[in-house]
Formats: structure tokens, C-alpha cells, sequence
């Protein structure tokens, strides 16, 4: 599918209704629907179209939720690779767009899914790995400016900049953190380290 | 519910019958299926009791679903207090039992419970609450014992701690993290911080 073909007002007609078709999945997810109840027929009843219309472009739901999944993590701004600090703030910023809260839910929404299928596991990595690599590559030239350390755990530290983004997403984990100013605060702070 | 009813041989019958229905919803939950989809009497038929026993301990489905978020979650060990480092990593350690990939599946699938219930999510948050107290003390001796910067964000660090821990259980959101080793390191690096 070409991403350009879905912008502006004079796309072509088939790539607005495939948009309808997975706007659909989301508005169903978001919701508060599993994946399992998910019809889809109630998915075509929520884009306005028929059913015929969604099986002619999915063959089925699962392939229909790949394809929602990977629009919905869709790209990430590129680094301006000035300052790791502001890269870093400016991923985790983008990360929370304004459409966030509505697919921090679909994640959630997800996750029985995840946990059942090992394919649909394969396609959230899939899915998220370009945005996790991203970061890599911003913390890679981190450490050859020597802005970071030269002995840092790459992979672990893509954890600590997401693993406190994703539980306050999807989970509200700690309601005592406020989400203004949150990006700028997670980066300091894991730069820092807490320790006196 | 007295908690020290339920160990031990010598626990007594109806003790032991509660048991078997908190697990069957936790087994229901960890195969996948969503809250929703599950019903007493699936539940009661993976117990192998009546329905009618079922309800005569929890008046509906979720009263049971509160009662097996906070016996999921359970209790802490107490921190020793000798070194914030040792506490805090025995206290991500003992969040990471034997039981823990089970139970992250199992929140994995009270997730789209949580989001459309508000009651849910006061129930998870009532069931965290004590857990996440244990480390916000540890965090706030820290301060006091001069091992924590002083001006510390300590709502902020616990959501550090914890986000990553809840990403990696639940959607093992980065399968180059090794789990061996993973609560030390993680402590390390969020004291020492990440900037040369």
C-alpha cells in the first residue's frame, strides 16, 4: 500500500475507504472491544461500506489487523542529530501525537491478541521495530559524540525511554506524574540517573 | 478475605474452593480470552464447582474480577533498608515471581476491561497502590540517607522503575533485553544515569 496515495483531499476513492475500513478497527478497539469480538461485519457496518468490500481488500480479520496495526505506529519525525537530548524529547513527543490516547487504548485493546497469536506478536515487533531503530541510531551517535556513555546498554536504555511512555499510555500507571512536560522530564531524568 | 486462611494444607474447605475459582479466571485470562468473554459459568465449570457456588461468594462477575486483581497483585517483601540499591532491585525482583509471565498475561487481558470500565481502573489502581508505596518509601529514605539526589522526582522514578518491568512482562516490547540479570540493571542504570 502507498502511504502518499492516503493524504490529501484528492485521493483516489479506494484508498478513503480502505481509511474508513481501519478508522473502523480502531473506533471498534478503542471502544473497548477484544480483537475476538470483532466482527467483520460490525467492522463494515462502522466504515459504511459492505462486507464484500472489506474481503476484497483483507482476506481476513487477522491480515485486516496487521495492516491496522502498522498505519497506526506509521513513521516517525527524522533526528535533527544536534543534541541527543532534544532528539530523544522530540521521538518521545511524537510518540504521544494527538491521536495517542485513542491508540494507547487500541494497544491495550490488542494485547489478548498479542498473547494468543505469535504471529500478531510478530507483527506489533514488526510494526514498532523502524521506531525502536530510530532511537538506536540516535543513542549510537550519542555515544560516538560522546554526549552519552561509552559503555551504554543500548537496548536496555531503549526500554527505560519507552517502558515508562507505554505504562502511562495504555495503563495510566501512575496517576501522580503529569503527562505536561512528561518527555522533557523521562529524558533529564534518565540522562541524569537518580542516584546523589 | 483473611489472606493466611488460604496457605497451607491445613486451610479449610471454602478457603480452598475460592482458590479454585481465582485461578480458573486467571487460567480463562492467561489463554486469551477477554474479561468479557468469559462467564460465571465458565468459570465455574474450570473450577469444578456449580455456578451457584460461584455466586453465592461474589454477588457478579466483577466483584470476582477485584478480588483476583488484588490477589494477583498480593503483597511485597519488606525492604531490609541497608542500601536503596539492594531494595529497590529485590523489590523489581519480587514484582518478577515465578508467576509473573502468567500474570502479565493476565493483565495483558484485564487491559481492555480496564478501558472501558472506570470502576476497573480504580480497582487496579486501589490493588497497585500499596505495591508502588513500598518503593516510593524506599525512594524517599534514599533521600533522607543522602544515597538519592535531593531533589529527586520520586512519582516520577517509580513510573522509571516500574514502566519498563510492566513493558517487558506484558508485550515483551524488546526481545533484545535479556530477563537474566534485568532488575539489577535496570536499578544501575536508572541511578548512574545514561550521559557521559
Amino acid at each position: 500500500m502507498a502511504d502518499q496515495d492516503r493524504k490529501g483531499p484528492g485521493r483516489p476513492r479506494s484508498a478513503r475507504v480502505d481509511e474508513a475500513i481501519v478508522e473502523a478497527v480502531y473506533d471498534l478497539l478503542s471502544a473497548g472491544q477484544s480483537a475476538d469480538a470483532i466482527s467483520i461485519e460490525a467492522i463494515a457496518a462502522k466504515a459504511g461500506v459492505g462486507k464484500a468490500t472489506v474481503y476484497r481488500r483483507w482476506p481476513n480479520k487477522e491480515a485486516l489487523f496487521i495492516d491496522a496495526v502498522t498505519m497506526m505506529k506509521g513513521s516517525l519525525p527524522e533526528p535533527r542529530g544536534e543534541s541527543v537530548r532534544d532528539d530523544l524529547v522530540m521521538l518521545l513527543q511524537a510518540m504521544k501525537n494527538k491521536r495517542m490516547e485513542q491508540y494507547g487504548r487500541v494497544t491495550a485493546c490488542l494485547l489478548p491478541e498479542l498473547v494468543k497469536s505469535a504471529e500478531m506478536h510478530r507483527v506489533y515487533q514488526a510494526a514498532i521495530e523502524p521506531r525502536r531503530n530510530v532511537m538506536r541510531q540516535v543513542l549510537q551517535r550519542g555515544i560516538e559524540s560522546g554526549e552519552l556513555r561509552a559503555d551504554l546498554d543500548v537496548e536496555l536504555t531503549l526500554l527505560m525511554l519507552s517502558g515508562p511512555n507505554i505504562a502511562q499510555n495504555m495503563l495510566k500507571w501512575n496517576p501522580n506524574v503529569p503527562s505536561e512536560g512528561f518527555a522533557e522530564k523521562l529524558v533529564d531524568a534518565v540522562l541524569r540517573g537518580i542516584a546523589a
